[in-house]
């Protein structure tokens, strides 16, 4: 790519970054998109957006969003702090440093614009050249500066994490358990066992259970009952606003037939509900229950010591927030599941195969010559400079950016079929899923370009991966500058909803019963969170040899971190609160990061005839891996649980408030199946379906 | 090797092991070797020691020799009903059907001896033979049986385990935790500290705890009085048995100046003792303690449970049985300990690469031919049948026993650095260390014949694994069918227990302080557990291979069976209780062995032309280890830490008995570091030193 290509992009991206901000600063008070743009705060005082931003604090993030959100907006401030002294030690030392030698070509201002990138980048540097001790000190400086970061940031969010659970009321997760694989002898049932057991071993602590039943029929009947009352809601929308007399629809049924024929079968359905309700109290246990004690302590001697002589009986782990459980899940067998987690496997690696040659075409969009030779009709115009720097520079971005955009949800889809209990722990498997993703498809196979299948061979030969590395990692600097500048505009419409906006907008003539609560919707971690960490590592693996996509990376925290504090206020209702366990995610990405980084560097000393400098970077990885797992050992324990410490200091201090009695009261009923919770007959027809879809 | 060199093998091993057997029988019973051969049962009545091994039953061997040892036999047991229904399956059928085809000769039975054994191996059925079904077969069979087996005795190990638990009587270690990095404020002692976090935090069932000290200076004393003691002693022995006048020794001092000059020295020493004794209970303490609780549950609590909100602090751990401590480790800081773990690292690998050029050597022997172009002067003394039988059936696999005799004591050298808090500790990681080790060389090393350092490519490239194996495995067949017939000798001269009878006999006139004691061995199960499972391993591999060596390896066995249970009983005392934790080590090696198997035999079909034999077989590694994965989440739990059910049953039926009082009063002194017991002053001075030395 030549300057002039890079300037087009950039300037493309920025209007567009400006525009589509300018678009939403103008549009987010107007009354029939306040729905959209600030579903949690439609009432707020309208100021503006950058300078409310600006002035959250910490405390109000925890408010607004739990210590998730927390945890998201110090991704930011982490990544902001890191390539802020990255851009420094970059554009200030090694960006000069590689444009004022010249191993590539002798230095000319005059054309400037039409000279490579590749100018700037670790490649014009001469072989054995002695300016490369300072790229060599940059690496070190900024893995002790990342580290120091890196530590610093666990132990403020881990401190965190302690703080809010001592501050925090009385939560039915952290006085209950979920038990499994309940042992049950003949014509015992499944509430007696569990009784009987916590009574015989917890007796001081044992509070009440709830056992899961087994509703599966039941929720598809509430499914169905679901979607013809969205058809029903629509049909008397369209006949309300339109006002027009009954017309055949469809040539068919008049509307008025339909309404009735649905009418019909949602009250069909909602007879079936109730039947299914009060068999399945009766009969269809399964042999699992939320166990719920008086204190925290108590659940977790039981979570924390094995339970049963057998080790496969009265499983216990910890439960999820009530709102949090995936109650579907309960409804699958164990063969089910483990035949699921099989299919989820050899789904997940033909997904990343598939991707690869999506990845392959498009990357060959950077190179005009090879997409000349496929498609030779399209010479003409691709001679044309606009279009051949709009396709080489901003093209294929787009498209990655397109169709990674599909990859989380399918991601989240196959987290759903492994059997996680709670919503959270599917989102955070999806989080994983989505990072391994990201990291192969969009980073390696792009590196590993075209001849994927064949470079596989360089993993089996672990000795020549920093060569190898060293130079297929720089022939890529073109592109990935492209796609950090192309993401600018991806972040900035975040602000903008295109879909959200285009669903209101559809959703003002056709009704649809999801967002009929005005619900706001929840924030997407597990497909944000592998993104931003995705910058984060084409920031650090590019730091030495192309330094130019640093104030690129840094401008695009920065834009991401106004942007989600905003969207973290005015849209997005947290589901649930993991309390900040995403943080140890991002710190091993990085860490991971920081060794891609090394590996590059000491490949790229060993092609610059500066054998030395790889040998004095070998302790560098050690030392970082060395530092992980310190604090593996240090931080990564309070994730995990809480220590005796914090449950018996919290449950002294509650032991004698007032309100204590009403929480217990409430947590004996916190856990059960909202499937089966009673459906209400409302008076308006038009709004009985209401309550009944409350309870999906 | 042909079969007459074979029989020549099995007759010399043959006659030697009976030769040993019976000069156990005669000698074991004669005053002067009781003490050697029978020092926990002295003067048990004389009866024939097979017979008596014969009648003993499991609780016999738990009495004597605690659940490791039933364990330790139980590996005998189980590898003798595998090897029987391998060698039925073997000998009967694979065997025969091997020998009657004739891939490589015609049959022909009137020069057998000097056949090759290669006859009866694999390697002599024709390619794409039908009869490769029934080794086809043979592989699912036998390891059908293994796994039943495995699993059973997985099974009854696990629940001897937990009714030996049951039936204990009290022990300190299930009432006490080993606590470490204690956290001091300025001021405080480290038994303040203790005392205030327990009191606080486990108040119902806290009840004592025992601060650890720096003994290392203190040790080192001990250790000089006990080497002088050992002098004095035998100076006064020589003297008293001879009881001659004294006499210039070495022509420097009479007798009477060195016993004169010793004692001076030996009571300084203990003058010294005193004042370090006294020292150190005042002042250098370590930031661990020993916290005994009420009750077992009390002590889980605090184990299972993360105790405080730093992780680093307060970590705590099941403590050893009191007599099982290792106490020299505690002397050493934690940077010591971790320069140690890498320097046991870089001397394991240096062990495995001396003893494998060693190995190179020895198992070039078998090959007559390279000897003699090593070694020309010998070709005369070669060329003569006896010898040249001799060297290549016998030599190696001696000179393989004998240096292997000496590494279980090195690796146990290893673990002890590694810084262990028990002798068990260090024994069953030393046991895992022989383990790979023995896997590694004595095995691997020899099959990968002669070109070590080239072959280990084999292992970069999985796929060609099994075909390698397939025609490496079998070349070295005669070594190791030579290795097993060998190992009958090795195994009888346990009984014979030549070194320590050499050491009591020269002990007869330079009595050590060590035996003076007339303390019984402990049984070494860090280096006998791995040499057993050698076998099974060599069994297993050999398979399909060379079925001949299945009749060996079951007389190895029962010869095993039998001598270990007569040694358990009358040599070795059992010095901690690990409660059978060495079955998982057994079970993990038995599923490694399976699947080496099926790897060779994936190969052999591949060489065979039987190409669909082999697909078939590709299920058979997978199913075991997902066998292997369904026993480690049913059984290995049970080996690490006992359920709330147990610990809470066992607490409350002791709870009211009186002898418990009198337990937990005994509990609240069980962990004093024995160097700080004050030592006494004996009347007699001849045995002044033994109060001082037993407290070593």
């Amino acid at each position: 790519m030549i300057l002039s290509a890079l300037a087009t992009s950039v300037g493309l991206n920025l209007a567009l970054t400006v525009l589509l901000a300018a678009a939403y600063s103008l549009l987010r008070r107007r009354p029939p998109y306040v729905e959209v743009y600030a579903p949690r705060r439609p009432y707020a005082p309208l100021e503006p957006w950058l300078a409310a931003a600006w002035r959250r604090s910490e405390d109000d993030v925890h408010a607004a969003a739990g210590l998730d959100g927390v945890v998201f907006v110090r991704i930011f401030v982490f990544s902001i702090r890191v390539f802020a002294a990255a851009a420094v030690l970059g554009v200030g030392v090694l960006l000069p440093v590689n444009f004022l030698d010249h191993q590539l070509q002798e230095i000319d201002f005059t054309d400037l614009p039409n000279k490579s990138i590749d100018l700037f980048s670790v490649s014009n540097v001469q072989d054995g050249s002695s300016k490369l001790w300072l790229h060599f000190s940059a690496v070190y400086i900024i893995t002790g500066i990342t580290c120091y970061l890196l530590y610093h940031e666990y132990k403020y969010i881990s401190g965190k994490r302690l703080e809010y659970f001592m501050i925090s009321k009385p939560l039915p997760q952290h006085f209950t358990v979920l038990v499994r694989a309940i042992p049950l002898s003949d014509g015992v049932s499944v509430g007696d066992a569990v009784d009987k057991f916590f009574k015989e071993y917890h007796a001081s602590t044992y509070l009440s259970h709830t056992v899961v039943h087994q509703t599966g029929k039941l929720r598809r009947l509430l499914n169905d009952a679901e979607s013809i009352c969205t058809k029903l809601t629509n049909l008397k929308y369209v006949r309300r606003s339109t006002g027009d007399p009954p017309r055949k629809f469809l040539g068919l049924f008049s509307r008025n037939d339909l309404v009735g024929k649905y009418q019909k079968r949602l009250e069909d359905l909602e007879e079936n509900v109730r039947m299914e309700q009060s068999d399945a109290t009766r009969r269809q246990e399964i042999a699992a229950a939320f166990v719920s004690f008086r204190s925290r302590y108590g659940a977790a001697n039981a979570v924390y010591i094995r339970q049963s002589d057998n080790p496969t009986e009265w499983q216990t782990e910890l439960a999820p927030d009530p709102h949090d459980v995936y109650w579907p899940f309960f409804s699958t067998s164990f063969m089910e599941r483990w035949i699921a987690k099989f299919v989820v496997f050899v789904a997940s690696v033909l997904l990343i195969l598939v991707f690869l040659l999506v990845v392959a075409f498009v990357q060959g969009l950077t190179y005009l010559e090879q997409l000349e030779q496929w498609l030779p009709f399209l010479r003409n115009i691709l001679e044309i400079a606009v279009v051949s720097q709009l396709v080489t520079g901003y093209l294929p971005s787009v498209i990655l950016h397109f169709l990674s955009s599909y990859v989380p949800s399918i991601m989240k889809l196959f987290s759903t079929m492994q059997g996680f209990v709670s919503v959270s722990g599917i989102e955070r498997s999806a989080c994983n899923k989505m990072l391994r993703f990201t990291i192969w498809t969009v980073c390696f196979a792009n590196v590993l370009t075209g001849s994927v299948l064949r470079q596989y061979e360089i993993f089996l030969d672990p000795k020549e991966l920093p060569t190898k590395l060293a130079v297929l990692v720089p022939a890529q600097a073109s592109f990935f500058i492209a796609y950090v500048v192309t993401s600018w505009t991806s972040i900035t419409s975040e602000l903008t909803q295109i879909t959200a906006l285009f669903c209101h907008l559809w959703g003002k003539c056709a009704k649809c019963c999801k967002r009929d609560g005005s619900k706001a919707p929840s924030m997407p971690y597990h497909s944000e969170i592998p993104r931003i960490l995705l910058f984060g590592l084409l920031g650090l693996a590019y730091f030495i040899v192309a330094p130019l996509i640093l104030p690129f990376v840094l401008v695009y925290f920065c834009l991401g971190y106004f942007i989600f504090l905003n969207q973290l206020f005015n849209i997005y209702v947290p589901k649930y609160d993991t309390g900040g366990k995403f943080w140890p995610v991002v710190h091993s990405t990085t860490i991971f990061s920081l060794v891609v980084l090394h590996v590059i560097a000491i490949g790229v000393f060993g092609l610059k005839k500066l054998p030395l400098a790889s040998s004095l970077l070998l302790p560098l990885p050690l030392l970082t891996l060395l530092f992980n797992e310190f604090c593996r050992n240090r931080f990564l324990p309070i994730f995990e649980a809480y220590s005796t410490e914090s449950l018996i200091k919290k449950d002294r201090e509650e032991q004698s408030k007032p309100d204590m009695l009403e929480f217990f009261s409430n947590l004996v009923t916190a856990y059960r199946d909202p499937a089966l919770k009673p459906i209400q007959r409302a008076s308006n027809s038009d709004e009985r379906t209401a309550p009944l879809l409350a309870s999906v």
